[in-house]
């Protein structure tokens, strides 16, 4: 019943493979478009390994950048860009949306976000009403931050209202779809000062992260969070702590640091503060150069960039659900619990394996990719850690060694980002799904542990 | 019954706070003995940082170094390290076993290694037998290695009958108890050339990594690896992948390092390649210099580090059954079974919780003191993360920087060796105990993954 209700075609036995190849053939119409030579500023075509890389970027919401996304590309290669990371933002977002739906639907479980409260099954009429809502909220969502961003613009800055518009929708997009493209060379460092841009974009960037099922139960009753889904409550709990936490380490590091916090009054060491932890879940602008922070504040980022933000949202990463049922399991077990529980629900078996799963994939990608990297080039293991979860996470944020790693290392990013950004999405659903009968049980066998 | 049996004193509630104070105690010893003015090859008292780091790197058998361990201490100096080495590496064997059969008799399940087979209850008698057997072994296999490296000392490098014994008696009791310490300023590289040297050195480190409970059944009946236990099989078979895997990784990397492999001839070079992988679980010896090796090289021997040796036995890290268990969690759940099956054997919910626990605690510890020793020194993150991840899984290889981490660096590190030596048996074995019954079940609830 409910396959021949669902909108993925026949020939994709699951999901996961129309996810694929939808990213797949936009990566590739993207790289074909940017080679063209009006996409540049010279009007000379593109390196094909360049165009491919700034294609997946930008696909995958990464905003990695080999070349200065300004100078380099034409009106018509940023709109290229700013296109794509809209599709790709959306698509995921959609596509994670209706997987999830399939999934518990698979389930047999209640799928709170489309709204029905009762039926297990999911018509057509109700899978196009989920995705106008998805287009709609973040349709709105962007326009809202572009005319912040374009009013700002026009005020403080003196663009024409044409330009102001342009910069604007560019980086409303970029925002909220968390690709954190820009088009100036030195990031949004000019604006560490000004609370109006760096709040908006924060906020979009943000509100984009959180995955639409959380997003929708929030606007829907943002008033009753003793009603909410575990989903929206883990996500709640540990965004918010992670932002505190990253909030926290980023000032006692860099206060002083006189390439980076250092010359700003309380306030604004607060705001960049704030905004540099936000920007690792996983937009990816910088109000300070990530190239002069210190390395501890490297690690912190890597750290947060390797969490992402929530499911079916636009961020990256293992995401905040796996972190803070992980926390959850950890928590359980020290304090000798029987069972895992979550806000009066149990956490099943087959959940937590995979979560163990989910995040020990992305530790080995993560750990051979740097191997490689490594190897490949000259740079150092804190630079190439940070690049390589960077890319894994689609944070996009970098030390600044993205355009020195080599054809290869550009090619090694390119799948990575790829990996990074429907990997998670098509393992869970795969794994939900994948589940075979057993029919009967083998003893078991405690081993000591550690 | 069980615990009016066992060696624990009453005013020990739990076997694990017997482990921290006996190592409390054997360290606060230690370091009370190095600081004596007789303990110096000057004759003039150390630095009670100084000492109270080498007490604790002996005793939690880590190796790490501040000071030059030959030129620095006194005979007399030395003998104590070794003393501690030998009280550190049995003991943790030994207080391991005991712990395992403890955590095994209370959840109900038959102990092996006591031999018994039928009864789950278990004397005094059984505890002293098993501690002879385990005192016995230990001393047995160290006299091989002695008599080995003594005839080679003799042989090869022309030392008197005195001094080779000495110098065999040292590094064989080192080896087995995995301490690392080494009484050359350049440790073993004088004898990269020597397979005999090497041979032995890394036969001991293997058989004192192993762990007890594995090496018993082994020597037991290692003619029917049919019948062997899970413990005995996950061991094996994650200890022999993770030494071929460190050979060709190793061989690979530094193949033509010009200051490490390269001028090694080819039987030369996998020599070095299989010491350089044995070492890191976690005995830490080194044939090559570490700090010459390519930073890639330096990243996995980091996971080699983390991962350790076995269970029960005198290698550190968070041990390989942990990460064969995950594996075979990561496996099931790739190919869709309800149930984690490990040799007709199920695992059960509670392990793989703790799995995790142990695991998701160890990379926090990492975490947390990579960020602060990076904080505190001028040192690089490749640096500090292998200094960090030796003091934790107790392989006491280093880049380099021991000595120039600072005071706060040093204790960090000693804190660091302390939990990493006794923090995943106590909390194993915690882990094992703390269990709580639960008389109703909350509903469940799956939580999309990713
Ligand atoms: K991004
Ligand atoms: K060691």
């Amino acid at each position: 019943m409910m396959s021949a209700t669902l909108p993925f075609p026949a020939r994709f036995r699951h999901p996961a493979q129309l996810v694929v190849a939808a990213f797949g053939l936009a990566v590739a119409a993207g790289a074909t478009l940017l080679s063209l030579p009006i996409a540049t500023a010279e009007g000379e075509a593109t390196d094909t390994v360049v165009a491919l890389f700034t294609a997946a970027s930008a696909v995958c919401v990464t905003g990695l950048a080999v070349v200065d996304t300004a100078s380099h590309w034409s009106t018509f290669g940023e709109v290229v860009i700013a296109g794509l990371s809209q599709v790709g933002g959306l698509g995921i977002m959609t596509l994670a949306t209706l997987v999830t739906l399939h999934v518990s639907g698979r389930l047999g479980l209640r799928a709170p976000i489309a709204g029905q409260t009762e039926t297990k099954t999911l018509s057509m009429s109700d899978v196009r009403a989920l995705v106008r809502k998805v287009l709609l909220f973040s349709l709105v969502c962007e326009a809202v931050a572009a005319v912040l961003l374009t009013g700002r613009f026009v005020i403080g800055y003196g663009e024409s209202l044409g330009r102001a518009a342009y910069l604007g929708a560019f980086h409303a997009i970029s925002a909220f779809s968390s690709s954190g493209f820009v088009l100036w060379p030195d990031n949004f460092t000019r604006f560490v000062a000004d609370p109006w841009i760096c709040l908006t974009i924060a906020t979009a960037a943000i509100v984009g992260g959180l995955g639409f099922p959380v997003v929708f139960e929030l606007v829907r009753s943002w008033r009753h969070p003793s009603g909410w889904t575990v989903l929206t409550r883990i996500t709640i709990a540990v965004t918010v702590t992670l932002l505190l936490f990253g909030t926290l380490v980023f000032l006692a590091t860099e206060w002083r640091n006189p390439r980076t916090f250092g010359p700003l009054d309380v306030g604004g060491k607060l705001l960049a503060a704030f905004f540099t932890s936000v920007m690792p879940r996983s937009a990816g602008f910088n109000v300070v150069d990530i190239g002069q922070m210190y390395p501890s504040s490297w690690l912190a980022t890597d750290l947060l960039m390797f969490i992402g933000g929530g499911s079916a949202g636009t961020a990256g990463g293992i995401k905040v659900t796996t972190i803070g049922m992980l926390a959850f399991i950890v928590w359980a077990e020290l304090r000798g619990e029987s069972r895992v529980n979550i806000g009066h629900r149990r956490l099943p078996e087959t959940t937590q394996r995979q979560l163990v799963t989910i995040t020990m994939m992305g530790v080995a990608l993560v750990t051979v990719s740097t191997y490689a990297l490594l190897a490949l080039t000259p740079h150092r293991l804190d630079q190439v850690l940070f690049e390589v979860i960077s890319a894994f996470g689609t944070a996009g944020l970098s030390t600044g060694i993205t355009p020195a790693v080599g054809t290869a290392g550009h090619l090694l990013l390119t799948v990575l980002m790829f990996i990074g950004r429907i990997g998670p999405l098509t393992l869970g659903s795969a794994l939900a799904l994948n589940r075979r009968a057993r029919h009967y049980e083998l003893p078991e066998e405690r081993v000591i542990v550690g």
